[in-house]
């Protein structure tokens, strides 16, 4: 990692928009002026091109069980390179505590498979299902002393991953003294239980009524509960893929209240509707996910959250399963649930989209400032989640992750072109306008075009700071 | 306009807290960066310091007539040399059009007084008293060729500076298409009119009528009604000096349904509540500005807006009058209204003490973060009335008004002390933590601890760009 | 007035519902039993049809002066026959101050019209058009004496109608201490005026701009400014022909936080939409009334306010003009707008059909109870303007005001067969559910069937006590 | 059951208020008029009294198991001759079904024990704790059949009465298609539970962190959640003792909506205070009931709740534990929770007090008016639980289930003279004005002055028609 200049770009950050060059040392940014000569550094032409702080995409899931047999189809090194070829350059991934299982175990379990894969760096959020006296006794030190700073609780999917409200405070409690903050998959999963076998009943079995039995009135009642035990805990609560209007509002609520409530919000539900799921046959299984997609007025709510920043930041929630079999055979796939939409499994591919589809939908769409959709898909979630000023800006002494952007290349979404796994794209074939040009981690050119310079291994594992502190 | 090298400051901006050395050349940022070689240009060490961009103050009255022989007491000389030791380096003041003067000519009277007395940067907001076809027709001009680009309309004092709801419309209409946005002062003003009415004819005379007679729902009122005459306007809106509940809770209200609504409070709100108003005899009559203090309710509502962005920007509204006559014979002062309180001077002094209240208040005293602070004061208010980049940030290429703050050092607000003309303050004797040290006006050393270097008439007039286009 | 039986009921209140007999005596209710035996008195039948107190609407306009010669075109006397025809017994009427009148003198001159002609019982609102010290010192005796407690202020029709804001307050202030209430139509009268002239300006002259130049959010902002007024001077407000879902949710935020804020809406706000606007040629014209019709989410709202009590009443605003001069040549008709909708004679008739389409609508269309329809149409009117016990009930000691009704039968409204002098209606074919059979005012027979019994000169003035105390 | 007349009353309903006899014959109401011959029947003079419906109490506790020998201290006799002379004179219990029970059992079980001993009138709503397919299946007879047509649910107590959402949910939908209604309990019971750990652990263990363990949030955040699953289920749903300010908000959040919410709260809530928590020695545990009492500002709320009909009605909660021993030796008091406040029983007296108390602070004192007042304490109960128009009015054809009250007489609340079996009040000493003087069931004089007229087994179950269907 020695030095690399990066000349005549547009730097784009949250706040600033100024064109400049940009000299790495050490993988870091050394210095920003509006002339460094090019001395005998390796040196890059950025005239035109935008200059971002890498990507950062907080809610993914690679390589992940998901019971029976079922993992999602990117490997930490497929999906961390799709990521970079996106313009992203950190994820944070889960590491699920199984039943009887310590978290820390449940860490390093993670951390043995993640470290000889990554390409970007990468952080673990640590889900707990079995939330006791000694799992909650061991999160101070994963705190403190481990960088895991964020906890994921489910509300849904009860016998499975579903904690109940008084685990949630509980933990939420423990983890708040030490700078810890619990994210939430808000549904109430027991009334959706039932929902699902009133369907089921009924001989209701196709993709569509996975949306039907998931209505957005029970993920804002499960948004607005756990807001209400945060503020009975008081620490700081965080909402992953909030798509449904009635739980923005009850985000919204709380924040005009002074409560310090967050939420994130992912690109299929800015994009796409549930429109999608009266496709005919089964491909309306590809739009699986949860929550899932959601209507018109929910989207025009989350743009105008995204807009006045009562939703934080853009994740993708990347939980890839393949559509049919033939491509990765021992994977299970969403034919799973061809004849059960309560069998499909759950959650859809979006690592390597989210960038230009935020550019394009979001600034060059007129919907958001481009230092707003630099604060959504970097400095926030750094900021959030406790990687900040490392990473999340270009400001001297930051880590050197660069995206050299240019607003003006059309290209077309697909999953023909696409570097994860999966074999379909639930934005195939949309044409977009502004391209991830170059991407650099630590000042190392990883993508260069469609070229991939990146190393499996390569990515560092970030020990991160106090989460949800950023008011 | 040569070098200098500011070193190992902790520069902070709205977004960024980093360590570095800043080049500046020709008045302007040159570089940063971790190391910079201090060749022969004059070096300032700042160690131990953190360094802001400048504060700007988008509300202040200096040698402002209001009516009958009586003036606001700062010249544009006294006041701006005051606003530089509170750490200020920009104004946007106001040029008040009188009935049947054109808006134009207003600007000219007050470019014509500012130039050759303001030591800093300046801009003006123009009011419109007189809105008629031909006034109207004036002001596309006034936006893209003279920089005005805010108007300031006022829905209270009836009979002087009052305009009507059409007139309100009819301007926003008009400025709206050409970037422009009408600034208000929201109250409703013959309400509050029928009130000091039957207050003196109670015999009630005292300054604490001033603050009875503007009860905080006239505030709200004014406020809702303007937000909603912007919504059918389809214009951005702004509200001068909140200081309500009420009115915040419109803005609030406006925000979450994706108006853009826009807000300002002044210190006063932040720190001081009505209970100023029981001092015994005349000495309430200080705190006699519009709107008046409120309670206690009201100014942690104002935090929780500032925090969460309910609220954009703090600013002063100094409007200095003299207490006693003794010191300035010539300028009328509060006494006019001992018996009386509709006749005292309405206005209060403050633009020296911005940058510590908030810091001290603010950010020491955990209300807001650091970078929010910046926000607050410097880049938010560039922003909001177009003088960024070239205002409002440290970046490359931006106008290097840098001030030096020491976050530790400790002192006490006074009237002696202080280098307005005005002999009294708000603050009189508070202690705060965080101390203005060295200001810097485009490069120039303006303010060295105690001393003074700046020059009447080095400040220069910004031509401003489109206000009120952040989202 | 001696005695009359009706037999065998089923007498709907606002809270009761049973079958009984009805003994009337000097034409007051003398007794309810489940078997009065028939004396010597008329007996009427009432077997299978619904006993309803009469209905009372507290918003009519009868041979009142719009202007240049322009009329409503109903007298008192075909007016009060109309509203009979729709089991109508109590109207209230305006009396209209016009400038440098005294208010008692405007009251007088009405009642003098009155007398003779009004074959139903009928009272009077006062409409301040000038508003100062003696016409606010007499105020007290109106309603103490003269029993007009209730004062009507426009915020629309500037230079003609509307009051300022400080003119509201000072009536509230001076009325409420009383037991007077002020009633308004709550529109932003000179932004609409900004609005009308814009679009004369850009040529619009169709009926379809009356809609479009008076927009739901300026009947909004007047809503919520007089409520927070009548709530800084702490009296009861009343809002008439409530229309727009913005101002409904003004009154509902007010009740909210214990405001006494009232409202009522008109037929033609459920029963029809702006759709009518898009009518060919200038049929349009017969709908221009002011607030204009709204849309579908308004009329959804409007009825979810009358089933919650958010929305007290149902008045017709009855306000008819011709659409053509040929039937009453004298009158001035809707043509006066031909080449320009801003001089469409304002208002549209109704009088006759409020129970009818109430009860067809709301009743049998599930919207609404029973009781809850009586309570709309006659108990609530009756409480609210201070003409309870003695009308807006069936209860010993009331005055025998009844309306029989047969719930079963159909019947098509039309300008055919209604009975006011009018030439059109807005509801022009439409079949309703429920028809009004007998009509006893005071326990008089006036309407039986399609016959007419009543007689110019039988109504009487109600002198009302208190308004809007009913909380 | 013959005949009786009472002359001279002055009759007051939930919307008349007037002077009038009533004859009574059968039991129920045959004439009300202006003057009726006291022929050869029993004859009462009302003169200067008020006349009401007799008060119906829809949350009582009688001879209620508690778990573990625990006893509400009052049996049906001596409940119901309390509640007798309190002015009411009719009541619903519950029969709570038993793990493992059939509905229909409990209700049987109840019934038996409830019909020798019940002097007024008396019906049950079922409360499930075990619900499955089963027990679902039984519930629609139990509606039509039974005349149970409400079920009550708990949302605290885990472990013992709780039932899940899902639960909620599909009892909900059973119930609702067949005129049913669920009354919910709503407290967050398993974060209250961690709560209740927390308070023990950290050794507090005094009357008042019952109240501390029992946050206002929680119970806030439960009436949210219920109503959202209510919506979901298209159903009506009803709230038992809403206390919180935060509940009271979702219920009005809801009916802004059109939401079918309905909520009851009770004399304590509105006359008492947290403060109570404060008392000296274990004195507080006479006000251990659940939810605790509240803050100030929740009892503004509540009675503004009560005033604009967003809480429809007044209940006791009546669920009387001795505080000490003495009195009643076999069954458990107060005192069982001497060393850990979790281990009181729950619950307080009331049922005699619920009309004075209402009537004093009511109407007295200026807060409702006289005729919500009777639609608070019978119309509203009758009209929610079916058993409207036999109870609830005063008119033909209804039981004459009457009460006659001197609006003048002051006298004082207190266990010395009070006929429960409970040894303390909780509004010992409070003096009020107004009192029941006579009541009468179904014509028959029960309470004369201070003597009793009553037997036991002389009430009647009542089977109800459908609940909750009123808008």
């Amino acid at each position: 990692m020695g030095k690399a200049l990066i000349k005549g770009g547009r730097i784009v950050t949250a706040v600033d928009d100024y064109v400049a060059d940009i000299l790495v040392d050490q993988g870091r940014i050394e210095a920003i002026a509006r002339e460094i000569p090019a001395e005998d550094v390796p040196t890059y032409d950025a005239t035109g091109l935008m200059v971002f702080p890498g990507g950062i995409d907080v809610h993914v899931h690679m390589e992940t069980p998901m019971g029976n047999d079922i993992y999602t189809c990117d490997t930490f090194e497929t999906g961390t390179k799709s990521a970079a070829f996106g313009g992203t350059t950190t994820i944070v991934d889960f590491a699920q505590q199984f039943q009887g299982e310590s978290p820390k175990a449940a860490l390093d379990r993670r951390l043995a498979a993640a470290e000889p894969q990554c390409s970007i760096d990468y952080g673990f959020h640590v889900i707990l299902t079995d939330v006791n006296s000694e799992s909650l006794a061991e999160l101070p030190d994963l705190i403190t002393q481990d960088g895991v700073s964020s906890f994921k609780l489910y509300m849904a999917y009860p016998g499975v991953l579903m904690v109940d409200d008084a685990d949630i405070y509980r933990t939420m409690r423990k983890v708040g003294t030490h700078g810890g903050m619990v994210n939430l998959h808000a549904e109430n999963g027991v009334v959706i239980q039932a929902l699902i076998e009133e369907a089921l009943e009924q001989g209701n079995t196709s993709p569509k009524y996975h949306m039907l039995t998931r209505p957005q009135l029970m993920e804002g009642e499960a948004t607005h509960r756990v807001i209400r035990i945060a503020e009975l805990a008081e620490v700081p609560v965080y909402i992953v893929h909030l798509s449904a209007e009635e739980a923005l509002e009850a985000v919204v609520e709380a924040r005009d209240r002074g409560i310090h409530a967050f939420a994130e919000t992912c690109p299929h539900y800015l994009f796409l509707t549930n429109e999608e799921y009266d496709r005919p046959g089964f491909d309306a299984a590809k739009f699986v996910m949860t929550p899932p997609l959601r209507d018109h007025k929910c989207q025009h709510a989350l743009w105008r959250g995204l807009k006045f920043d009562d939703l934080q930041l853009v994740a993708t929630d990347h939980c890839p399963f393949c559509f049919n079999e033939n491509r990765f055979g021992l994977l299970k796939s969403k034919q799973l649930g061809k004849d059960d939409f309560s069998k499909i499994p759950n959650g859809a591919p979006g690592v390597e989209f989210r960038l230009p589809l935020l550019y394009d939908g979001g600034v060059h769409g007129g919907r958001i400032t481009l230092n707003r959709f630099v604060q959504l898909t970097s400095t926030a979630p750094a900021k959030m989640f406790g990687m900040f000023p490392q990473k999340g800006t270009i400001a001297v002494g930051s880590d050197a992750d660069l995206v050299l952007f240019d607003p003006n290349e059309r290209h077309t979404l697909s999953a023909d072109t696409h570097h994860s796994n999966v074999d379909y794209s639930l934005f195939e074939g949309r044409e977009v306008q502004g391209k991830v040009k170059q991407v650099f981690l630590r000042g190392e050119l990883i993508v260069d075009g469609d070229e991939w310079h990146g190393r499996a291994g390569m990515g560092q594992y970030l020990k991160r700071s106090a989460s949800g502190r950023i008011l």
